[in-house]
């Protein structure tokens, strides 16, 4: 027997891949499923694919704007479109890999929830340093150690593997969550994750 | 009271419009809605908005490929990809125009029917006059008479100005839906205009 996974590629950057975040813990413990992040760098998917962001294209971005905060009110979560939108997410997803590789990942899911709040509840522009520096030491975390991490070259390395991983499978944007190899990209499909936890 | 209606922007060439033209029928009728029909030039909305169709980018076009093939599966809806993807709707979307302005629209369901399926389900080369000419005439259509009603002027201006109609209410793709103001863009939002028409 397989055991039941949810294999969710993200970047901070991505309002759609906050509401996935948000919503997929409880989904996969009501599946017995195990969630698995993988935190990729949705620039250089999009490089990659040909595909780019929403938010080139203004009718559209405003649309999908709307479109999300409908979603955060119907699934009741915290949501505020962040004015700074789009951030420069390199460091950030760098810091993500980084946590995954120290200390078996003991500090991974306060990191993702301390960045992910301070992008798309708190509106903080996160494109400053000094702003990450301060969100950062704010829940707890050491901002030098932070910077030594991210410097890294086995960081670099794995994040752009994951990456290149993620593109190879099929990804062209965030999230993206595989059951087994069923892709399901956005935050709209996680009834359809749900589904093919069902039926595994 | 204001009337429910549900405002129906369409393209022939988008497979997402007909899998929600195919369940819009049924969708207005529960809730008492009307249901108006706007054919638009999609070509011309992704020019006047700077986007841009998913078969652009080529591993996006396979997902929504199987995307589109689960949604039909699980709503019940006739559903095979064409390969001739994408097709010049010019022509379809003037003919979609003449029938709504001619005998008060008496044959305008019967066209879309007959247009989206050769499109959508029997897989014809609706690139070629020829095969357009033949999937007409086999539903009773005169393919004289089509191609003097898509040439007239006031078709021709009809089409363009439900277009930018479209554009200037916020449209960047198809299909769109709107209530009242309510805009919602995709197959996969018809929940939200059950959900729109109920609280209307």
């Amino acid at each position: 027997m397989t055991a039941k996974t949810v294999e969710f590629y993200f970047d901070f950057g991505s309002p759609a891949a906050y509401l996935a975040w948000a919503q997929l813990p409880a989904l996969c413990d009501e599946a017995g499923a195990e969630l698995i992040h993988k935190p990729m760098l949705l620039g250089a998917v999009f490089q990659a694919t040909g595909n780019r962001s929403p938010a080139e294209v203004p009718a559209k971005s405003r649309y999908v704007r709307r479109d999300f905060e409908r979603h955060a009110a119907r699934h009741g979560v915290p949501f505020n479109f962040n004015p700074h939108f789009p951030i420069n997410t390199l460091v950030l997803m760098r810091g993500a890999t980084a946590m995954q590789m120290q200390d078996g990942g003991a500090c991974f899911g306060a990191f993702c929830a301390c960045v992910f709040r301070a992008m798309w509840v708190d509106e903080k522009n996160m494109n400053d340093p000094a702003v990450v520096g301060a969100v950062l030491q704010g829940a707890g975390f050491d901002a030098v150690q932070f910077l030594a991490a991210v410097g890294q070259q086995p960081v670099k390395d794995r994040l752009k593997a994951v990456t290149e991983e993620a593109v190879a499978r099929g990804v062209f944007g965030a999230p993206t969550m595989f059951v087994g190899e069923q892709m399901f990209w956005g935050q709209d499909r996680l009834d359809w994750v749900r589904e093919a936890l069902a039926q595994h």
